[in-house]
């Protein structure tokens, strides 16, 4: 038996969003249970296809003739839904196979979302009956495909008992079933419409980056929210997230796992690993995802990430007709370092004639105008043509529930005048309308000041896509000469520490010695250390002894460590020692580079010492980085701040740093063998111009080679 | 010409907010003016009262008898609003007081809200004649007073353009007046109602503190709710909050202020200072009062606060029909650092019978149950009864949008089965009329995952006031003579260790020397330090030099030392040295003694060294603190782990640095002279059973002494 051909792209998008017949396998003629729904929400919903209820036990169900098994339609079906219990879940895939269904989304669970081994190996079994039959599969565990345009509502959530739902402009694409319902009703209690709409379930076959794939080419869809647990399928969600961005189609990420609790939870929730916050962060930044953090925003910031400035400056200006409601943004906004910059010159004469004295003031607060329509459309005009700021915050208060002529109104009419600014309002009170009224005209309104804040820091912090860095390698030669070494049985520090030099990393100057060699023409104090391709953390052995001052004391030093290994078992290399001198920097940094199993190759700059561990103070990039981006992780590292220039402090070089993290990075580019894990711990950093040199060195390659 | 007797307590709450008679002075005859709101509020809420216009330009206002003066008025007013340009105020308050109004509200601006001399100055001459003619004030820059109870709105806010107010039982006092009308309108959209508002203004007179006095005593009020943007008056503040735990009314605030943009920009437009946010929540831990950080979550948390286990451990239940709803609570959760805990072995079980395997999951997921209403309601009631919970958390799907009888239903059930138990609902969807019926049952009901979590987290975070802790000193009379060197012009090194001597914390030997001293008894290596009572950073000054290791050493750094001085205009004090042998520790820490303006005296404990501030890992508390306040606080400090058996590290002597923060915390008690400031950094943190040492001492007097 061989795999049937199994759809994708364009025909995949057109079964699973616009079928011309569905069928619900395992259809209730209960309308009121579970597997009663679909067929009632289709039918409410406006469905215009055909329908057919699959059940074995019923002639007709809801009114519609039924079949009991999907070969027995007599018709071809684009999409079926499977509502049947697990065990009977392979062969209703089959018999879609049969009868030529190239996509199955499958409500049943109890298969990966178990969290256990039995489940696992059901959802394999699953898919590969699937990927044999040339089906396609949503799920398990899917909370269903929605198309509001053509009232495809394929799903039993009870949230469909609305009697109308709008079509928007904006589609989900979930991990979680159930935040689908709720962003489906915050959303209808709004006014704010969705495109499209699909739930992942357990993803054994289509991933949210196919799906997002497939809303890159979706006429009806201008923007796509994920609601993510996981990072699954991440290379195929970073190329469509690409696309996404080439079709001006933004794409905002609310992820679970901020904690670790969040991220336990995930992992047991939807039988996924999930990887840390900063992963996260990393992986969102460089495929142009923008991330929020408050779950309301999702609703609301769609409109916002259409505008914005190309320099990010962390900037904004802020103008109010209550300083009060303003302070609760703008104290947030601090909160994430983003400042308010004060009324331009010209601006704060403009409002001195009028009586409003704003001159150095953090927010322009017109409540002095007494919400004159006149000076608050020129105010917001004046603001949106200054590009100082990367975006404008707008903070209305009481007039926004009862005189929205004096304030929304000039809002909206100043926007169409700059449609390419970004542009974040906040509604003080309770104003739907007012926020309606904003939101039909394009325009981000939030209602809450943390939404607002929220929002406004995403879309600071979103880049483009950044562009695919230059791979090449200090010396490619050299650095397969020195990954020659550790290639069979993995690496030593001395090892290690060749590897680094030939990607251009400086390393201390070290000797390799033995009891009994001449040591007097060493540069003392030094440091003595153990030379394990499989110890790891040598100081958790007693492997490191430090600040040795003659050579008596090191040949004492040597015969002392041999004996310590000796009674863990443990030996050094050939009898041999590494002899560093004792080298000294301004501050000490850990330099890594690993593989993550989701996300690829990351590089990470952290501040060394015991501390970093407690405070996680530590700049995370997917490798390989550019130059500017290695500043920014510099610039991210709080505790570096000792090398640049805080309170007098001697500068350190941050250049050589930068150049430093650059050439870790690139370890993504050595193919065969493949570097599974590198760290430099610690890095010292000296004095501007002097240079980082690296005085430990660890290397761990692939245990699967390319 | 002397003050008149002024009104207070329970005479001062009756003119505020039951006023028989009030009078609109600087009435508008046009309803739609600011200055002609008022009177129509008055009537379109219901005031009972008798309502005066004061308006010298007409007979008649709004169909009201008008008066030139409020002198004119022929009966007596209990509640002046006054509304005029600000040039006229102080003449509207003497007319007030000739006419015997007991309290005035000031509308008016442009006083200290200006953040200017001026206005300054001016707010200091109106409140000067307040206290001479015997009135009370609110404000100026008030946005008014309100119960909603007597349909009182003496306010200008256009949020009262609702057509009706419903009361509720919590009250508000607000720094800023725009606030108020938020909360008002966001609360009427929801069916939440308050008992009474008041916005504070510039708080020449009347300050938050004795409004909360006020409503300790009000009949109509369950809990308040504090907008700040300040800690004005702070004293009278915390004596009102103790008194409203006393009467078992919980106490919410809301602090503007979490980021330095947020106190820069309180501290401008309310024109009073404000200390950062661990100050403020250092002061509001000691006195019983809860801090919420979202917004919305002043409208949700009361119910919450009336339960809550005596004991926190920093854990709760979740239970829910939506495992990724609950994740976006937990996760939030997890961020605060409160766990969750699964179902005791008794509920699994029972569970299981239902078919449901909860077993040692974070949260109890009773999806599979298909919100069964029977298995719902038992496990809420196991989960209320089980103790091992700071509270219990219920996470809502669609159910409570369509099917409330499944879900909410019992939950109102099950809480009234254990009233005293905290518990929090988050409600997934839209489902407005499910959070109704949860709060009119007094449940604690959350719109979003954020502001459900941020209630919990401050539910468990809150204490009751802290008793006040005994001030005794270590040896008074050792304090009160070592204090006595410096008392004049105050300390240098060597005075201020022998004050933390007599204070009870250990301090390092020390010598003073002077060039030509014998030195060979000293235990080198030592440090050598200038001595000063001027200067407070030695190091800047390069007046400290470690590690010298031997005597003619510390004689030539003598030398380079007075003459590095010298060369500055310094001078070590009568040309002695303080020479200290080296010491060590497992870690250094910072303690400090300060006077905050506004919340009186503080201790903090922190990391020590250049990283402390770069990372702000300090915990804060007002002084003195007790022993069990003070272990809390080393628990705070991340950066402390280090001596807490973090990774198998040697543990630090946490017993003796907790006495050690007692002691500095004591000084506090400190009154003739009274200290200022006083700083160990470092204190050197020694194996477990070894002690702390301080190898630094810095002491200041007030300059203002009592």
């Amino acid at each position: 038996m061989s795999a049937r051909g199994r759809l994708g792209g364009h025909e995949l998008a057109r079964a699973l969003f616009n079928p011309t017949r569905v069928a619900l396998v395992g259809a209730s003629s209960d309308p009121s249970k579970n597997t009663g729904r679909p067929q009632r929400f289709l039918k409410q919903h406006g469905f215009r296809g055909e329908v057919f209820p699959i059940n074995p036990g019923r002639d007709e169900v809801q009114g519609a003739r039924a079949y009991a098994r999907i070969t027995d339609v007599p018709a071809a079906i684009d999409h079926a839904l499977i509502m049947v219990p697990r065990e009977r879940v392979p062969a209703a895939i089959e018999d879609c196979g049969a009868h030529g269904v190239p996509v199955a989304t499958i409500y049943s669970d109890g298969f990966a979302d178990l969290g256990n081994a039995e489940g696992q190996a059901l959802q394999r079994a699953l898919l590969e009956v699937a990927q044999m039959c040339g089906v396609r599969l949503v799920g398990p565990n899917s909370m269903g495909v929605f198309n509001f345009a053509d009232g495809l509502c394929l799903s039993v959530n009870a949230i469909l008992e609305m009697p109308t739902i709008a079509a928007g402009r904006v589609s989900v694409v979930s991990q979680s079933g159930s935040i689908l319902g709720s962003l489906l009703s915050r959303g209808a209690a709004r006014g704010i419409g969705f495109a499209k709409m699909l739930s992942v379930g357990n993803e054994a076959d289509i991933q949210v980056g196919e799906v997002l794939d497939m809303l890159c080419a979706d006429a009806d869809t201008d923007a796509v929210l994920l609601f993510l647990e996981s990072l699954r399928g991440a290379p195929s969600l970073a190329a469509a997230a690409r696309r996404a961005h080439e079709m001006a189609k933004p794409v905002v990420a609310y992820k679970l796992g901020r904690s670790d609790l969040g991220r336990a939870l995930a992992a047991t929730h939807s039988g996924a690993m999930t990887g840390d916050a900063q992963v996260a962060d990393a992986f969102f930044r460089s495929h142009g995802i923008a991330r929020v953090t408050q779950f309301e925003t999702l609703l609301e910031i769609a409109p916002l990430l259409h505008g914005g400035a190309a320099e990010r400056a962390r900037r904004v200006s802020v103008m109010t007709t209550t300083g009060g409601g303003a302070a609760t943004v703008v104290d947030r906004l601090g909160e994430a370092a983003i400042e308010t910059i004060p009324a331009s010159s010209g601006l704060s004469r403009s409002l001195a004639c009028d009586g409003i004295d704003v001159a150095g003031n953090a927010i322009i607060d017109l409540t002095m105008a007494g919400a004159r329509r006149a000076i608050f459309e020129r105010t917001l005009d004046a603001l949106l043509a200054d590009s100082r700021a990367d975006a404008v915050v707008v903070v209305v208060g009481s007039s926004a529930q009862f005189h929205p002529q004096l304030t929304v109104e000039p809002i909206v009419a100043a926007a169409s005048r700059a449609p390419t600014r970004a542009l974040a309002v906040y509604i003080v009170p309770d104003a739907p309308d007012s926020l309606r009224l904003l939101r039909d005209a394009g325009i981000a309104a939030f209602r809450t000041p943390e939404g607002c804040a929220d929002a406004v820091r995403a879309l600071i912090e979103w880049r483009a896509p950044l562009p695919t860095v230059g791979e090449c390698l200090h010396d490619a030669g050299a650095v397969k000469a020195a990954l020659a070494d550790g290639q069979r049985d993995g690496f030593n520090e001395a090892e290690a520490a060749r590897v680094f030099a030939a990607i251009g990393i400086p390393v201390a100057p070290f000797a390799l010695v033995r009891s009994g060699d001449a040591l007097t023409d060493l540069d003392f104090p030094v440091a003595l250390k153990m030379l394990s391709k499989t110890v790891g953390h040598k100081t958790d052995v007693g492997g490191v002894v430090l600040d040795i001052n003659d050579a008596r004391s090191l040949e004492a030093a040597m015969a002392h460590l041999r004996d310590a290994l000796e009674q863990q078992g443990l030996a050094s290399d050939s009898n041999k020692f590494l002899v560093q001198s004792m080298q000294h920097g301004l501050a000490e940094a850990v330099l890594a580079f690993r593989r993550d199993p989701e996300v690829g190759p990351l590089v990470s700059i952290g501040l060394g010492g015991r501390l970093t561990e407690i405070y996680r103070d530590i700049s995370v990039r997917l490798a390989p980085v550019s130059l500017d981006s290695a500043y920014e992780m510099i610039e991210e590292v709080k505790g570096l701040a000792t090398i640049r220039g805080y309170r007098g402090l001697p500068r350190g070089d941050v250049d050589a740093l930068a150049r430093a993290v650059v050439a870790m990075s690139r370890l993504s580019s050595v193919g065969a063998p493949r570097i599974e894990e590198a760290e430099i711990n610690p890095l010292l950093i000296r004095a501007d111009g002097a240079g980082v040199v690296a005085v430990d060195a660890l290397l761990t390659l692939s245990s699967a080679r390319d």
